[in-house]
């Protein structure tokens, strides 16, 4: 489809964000791993990681939603400019940067000082990621007013809802006091969104 | 193509775990390494390292697998909603975990008790992720009656067969009981429908 | 679209192209990392991988700048050639080698001999990445005279400008003799044409 | 496009595969890097690593020039099966290996023993992919013998030569004898194909 002066087609911006989801969400599992030495009581170790199962799925969930959002933001406009490319940018910054307090939260869950530290910063990451997300949806919501994409406004909005910013905020506040509660409100908020309850029970028929 | 309100298309639910499985496949090779002291005897190291193979080979067919059904399932119908796109969330989890049980594998194979254990978690992620796609499968078909894709619903059947479920609770079965036995089960699983023997044989000439 | 003889689409080119980029602006998370024994002091040891963040956020608009530079190049032609996807790899391995450096920079930042080393060697290979944009550029200007695409040839001489060569060049020059100053030079260039400042105002409503 | 049955579309099984591509081309760069106590001698450390470039290029160009030729292979046809995918999935197969024995060479050049084991290793694997690829065009062919592609025959022709095999056979014989020679083979086979030096010519008007 040409283009006015200005203005930048869609197809790579999805597919570069594809992209760069696809890896952080994916890079999530190198994180995980066990001792050398574990052999003799490798069940009791694999059990025993799960700081960073949780850490990971919550991840995963997280990032997996933002690719939802992200997917149906960027269907619901027509064409794009170099305002939405950068600020694209800005999501992916923030959510390919997430790995790396997840992997904090992982280590240091359990430890009761720095276990405060690791969740309040994870909750920061997360806040960030939201609000740029919201950033993005509004000056795509600009842009859609110029020319429309084929998703319908109403499923971005079903999909980008503000009170993420809330709850992540809880979650902060929360985990100021008490780090692993705050972890599981992370959770909770990852799977309440993510996960296919819905979609699982339909496909068995059961619906 | 213009969706209805909740409907979502399918172009980025491809690109996105064409992107997943490609990366959860091509990490695999991150595990296999020499000791940097190997160097005397190299070839005996490269040699020795036989059960890194055994589980890259099988890790590799089975995603590869799981790609092709992952394929062919989503080329079968036209639009997709927010349920499937999450469950489809679900089989990428699945499927960007088996790294983890693989390298375990890997490094575990060959010490008699923590081999087992290796093999029957290794099988247990994938006995997961073929029950993940069996659900993403029929999920999809209730979307094809609404609104049917390219691919027909045969070429989906003879890709995605209930009995690789089956074989693999076999797999962990016999891993209970004889771990080598149970690992050779599930690479077998995945060459069977994972090379292309009758193409590589057409292709020389020879069919 | 048919090609003739010798031409090639561009579509997998770009795909291929978005794919490497995403990676290497992913994989740059993976260098940041804290020391398992931080625990007591988790929140100072967060803090004073601040040479990390730098370099990350340098490196990743950096190579999120060319991303956008490569879109707007690729989609202002029509067919590619032989010739363009090979210029293509060069632009490639120069932007995927670029996690290297900045490792080294993120490493021995702060350590006076060293830091000078690696401020250059960063800078140099800036420089190197800039100028094979550059001739990518021209190539691609040449296939355009003969099959135009749809971006506008305005749009792409905005975002590839010449004077960032010469910054690269000043960078250099500056690392020489101040190393810290250099990188700020590099981040600020980085900065300059990466981050979203307008789209964000825009977006907010106080555009 | 309607598919018949047993067929499946290709822009999956080409979006997959250039996801494969890129990661193995990228993933290259994380096996550079420098020991954290050189900073002294951080300029000398850096040179000093020559056979990991080495290795990197001669590998990044491997694959780059193989990702060429797959993309101009499967633009020759219009529809695939399900024995083009399982050929794909052992050219990727053999492509995301290339890592291991690259990050052998890297290590072992310079040794004598271990330095002839990880040559022929090495050219072994690049004789594999090649062999693979030829398969894989041979089958191409036969499907666009039914529907043919918008990729020209020769174009695919000229990119994918027999000659290559037998490079690769050289310079395996050569590296038993003399290792260090066997990998210039090597790597005077990948920049022959792979580097643009015609394209850059031309891009700077001296053609």
């Amino acid at each position: 489809m040409a283009t006015s002066p200005g203005e930048l087609p869609l197809e790579r911006l999805a597919a570069f964000s594809d992209a760069v989801f696809a890896i952080a969400i994916t890079l999530l599992v190198l994180e995980l791993g066990i001792d050398q030495h574990a052999g003799p009581h490798l069940l009791h170790s694999i059990v025993h990681e799960w700081p960073s199962y949780l850490a990971y799925v919550t991840s995963f969930l997280t990032i997996g939603v933002l690719w939802i959002q992200h997917s149906a933001i960027v269907g619901s406009i027509r064409v794009g400019d170099a305002g939405l490319y950068r600020l694209n940018l800005l999501v992916l910054l923030l959510a390919s940067f997430l790995p790396f307090p997840t992997k904090l939260l992982a280590e240091f869950i359990g430890q009761r000082g720095p276990e405060r530290v690791a969740a309040v910063f994870y909750g920061l990451t997360l806040l960030a990621i939201s609000l740029s997300v919201n950033v993005f949806a509004r000056y795509a919501a600009q842009l859609r007013a110029l020319a429309p994409g084929d998703v319908e406004t109403d499923t971005v909005r079903t999909l980008v809802r503000t009170p993420s910013l809330l709850l992540y905020g809880v979650g902060i506040g929360v985990s100021l006091l008490f780090p692993t509660a705050g972890v599981i409100t992370y959770l909770a908020s990852a799977i309440a969104r993510g996960l296919p309850t819905d979609a699982v029970r339909s496909a068995l028929g059961r619906a």
